[in-house]
């Protein structure tokens, strides 16, 4: 990918500052340079530059009985509002944050999994932002940008959604058609970079810098870091999880292929083994998905022994499926995340923790540990908009001080 | 891991110059500076130090008709001797290489795969070394150092043999003991570690900076290069791709697991696929893996029946655990290499190039290229010969320029 990275960007010194106060809160300049390994002399001229240009605010003021006072520096959330939106097959959520990357006002828009076309999916993301956007008050003209994450295929540098299986989208320009409808900038990517991205930032990258941040719903997949940086493969589509072999020759999977781990894991793989234990169950009658997994949890609630065995198959697929991830790539972290893991972890996590080291070579099982994300509210708008603000962050350099928003073309990728 | 990487070394101007005259061969300051991105000053400075050390020679000096003389430089093959060294269950093979890894001899003992002492081995690897100093000519107190290859588990760290599923070796101090019988430094690795290495220095790595080297023996695993650095994963366990899934609850694997892709496209695995297919084919008559895979390369070329179904299993199943390779990683490049590979190519690589489409999604199928490694020689010897040489140019900074071979410990690994 010629576009630069979070890890480019992180690697950069303004980048580490800024990361730093997201990670530490309030703090001083030694402070930074302590957590940075920069030197006190850099953070000194850095933070100059950040509070000239209204990136950061000084937050307190501290006398100590001797010497000069501490300041204490704070990233000013005040200094725009950056969109996060989840297009997902059946829903577009849309989150807008305000720089530090707290939310202030969130919009949902249902969509019909069985409608593909694209001005019915561009206009639902429109209405679910207008209603983000009036949910927070937010003015239109200090949004920074909007990070859009879509299902299947992207390519952020040219910002277009390759290919989506379930709507049959090949080539969709999405980028544009969304920056002409809302007159903001756009930047799209992939939910597995999003997921990943935002478990780095608010999640277990706080204490590892190699993950694989496992997406369980309509479609499965891991988002991965390696050593702290992404893994995006040649063409941003690495990750696949989902469409690697639970069984040669098994299930046909909608991706075309048989056997895949998401025809057994997917949400239509829960059908589907549920329909070989019990093909009329009433769960089966739910018209939509997730009626269908919140029918699912509430009859495990009760016991309803179909179910049991249904969470019984799923964990047996889920921790076998694990074991090639860990084995493959000798990742020390997986956490589960989507909405299918929302609604079942309680019954998924422990059954695939005891089955795990029968997957897992030995070697690779010392300090494995495996968990529900804690990110919190929707880690995918969460992902999209931390890719927004370091896209932001990155272009700052340019900015005039004064300039809120920075000028539209900045976010979009070089040419 | 603590340790140094590829890359980590790599990245550090010195080695840079090093590199760029492995891959240019006898070039100029200039040229030199132009591949490497580093200034005509630096390289200079370099080069100066380098020729001190005796590591680099001046090959020719070109006297254009004005301006000053041109020297080609070049590295010195005979500032020392390497010894790579690739121990398998079956054998062990030993190579002498000079410091621009030119081999120079070669020696070979065989080792009955149903022997795990370790004695037994020590004694063999000891022997295979003996075998190619003679053969070389080599005399022992030019030899630098001596890397070797490891199956199974390996941590280079420590110099330890950590797990060898064929021996059940646990935590064997194999760099110690191999010290102790040889008096030269030894560095330990895991195979796809080396063939990975082998392949980005002398394969595809002077075209792609991402890869995977799929070996294809008793064992299968995959070496794996991500933008230039070497996957290893928490505990240098990473590329186990024969222990991830081809059919949940299968094949009985060796590692304990059910399903594996080694218990389909490992030596045993083909020996177990021939016996569902003809259970008294001669060729199952082979007292050792190499002689059945030696007798079934004889048979398709005489298209036996049995074992031209055999090779169309075989690729069904090679395709489908690749298609899994590239849907996760989305890397642009597979090189097949191993035994198997060596006796069978001609049968695998066409049918898989047709098959694997149907398994790979369609973002990550442009520009694939699945190819049979083109490395000269054992590539893990060589692998193992090229990360012995890393250690020794990223130690040479602290050598005094006149000692040779550098001090028994410099190649050891920090404490």
């Amino acid at each position: 990918m010629p576009r630069q990275t979070s890890r480019d960007l992180r690697n950069e010194s303004r980048f580490e500052v800024l990361h730093a106060l997201f990670t530490l809160g309030p703090s001083t300049r030694q402070e930074i340079a302590k957590h940075t390994g920069l030197s006190t002399a850099t953070v000194a001229t850095l933070v100059t530059q950040f509070l000239a240009e209204g990136v950061l605010r000084i937050a307190t003021v501290e006398q100590n009985t001797v010497g000069r006072p501490y300041e204490r520096l704070t990233i000013d959330p005040d200094r725009g509002r950056i969109l996060g939106i989840d297009v997902a097959e059946t829903y577009v959520d849309a989150t807008v944050y305000d720089v530090t990357l707290g939310p202030l006002g969130h919009g949902e828009v249902a969509l019909d999994e069985h409608e593909n076309d694209t001005e019915y999916v561009v206009n639902g993301i429109v209405r679910a932002i207008e209603a983000a956007v009036e949910a927070s008050g937010t003015e239109r003209e200090r949004i920074i940008g909007a990070g859009v994450s879509m299902p299947g295929q992207v390519r952020p540098d040219a910002g277009v959604s390759v290919f989506a299986p379930n709507w049959d989208w090949h080539d969709v320009r999405i980028e544009e058609l969304l920056e002409q409808r809302l007159g903001i900038s756009v930047y799209v990517d992939n939910p597995l970079k999003a997921v990943a991205l935002s478990e780095m930032w608010f999640g277990v990258g706080r204490v590892t810098k190699s993950m694989a941040v496992v997406n369980l719903g309509t479609g499965v997949g891991a988002g991965i870091a390696i050593d702290g940086t992404l893994l995006r493969g040649s063409a941003n589509n690495a990750g696949e999880w989902g469409h690697t072999l639970l069984q040669l020759d098994g299930r046909q999977c909608r991706c075309g292929r048989r056997g895949c781990v998401e025809a057994y894991l997917g949400v239509h793989g829960l059908e589907m083994s549920l329909a070989e234990i019990a093909p009329k169950h009433p769960a089966l009658r739910q018209p939509l998905q997730r009626g269908f997994v919140d029918a699912v949890a509430e009859g495990l609630v009760a016991d309803d022994p179909a179910l049991v065995e249904l969470a019984r198959r799923t964990s047996h697929y889920l921790a076998a499926a694990l074991g090639d991830l860990v084995n493959l790539l000798n990742i020390p972290h997986i956490t589960l995340t989507g909405w299918t893991t929302a609604a079942l972890a309680d019954w998924l996590i422990p059954a695939v923790r005891e089955e795990l080291p029968d997957h897992v070579l030995p070697g690779s099982l010392p300090g494995l540990a495996v968990e529900a994300s804690r990110v919190p509210g929707n880690p995918v708008a969460l992902g999209m908009a931390a890719f927004t603000l370091e896209r932001f962050l990155g272009d700052l350099g340019l900015a005039s001080p004064a300039s809120t928003p920075p000028p539209r073309r900045r976010l979009r990728a070089p040419a």
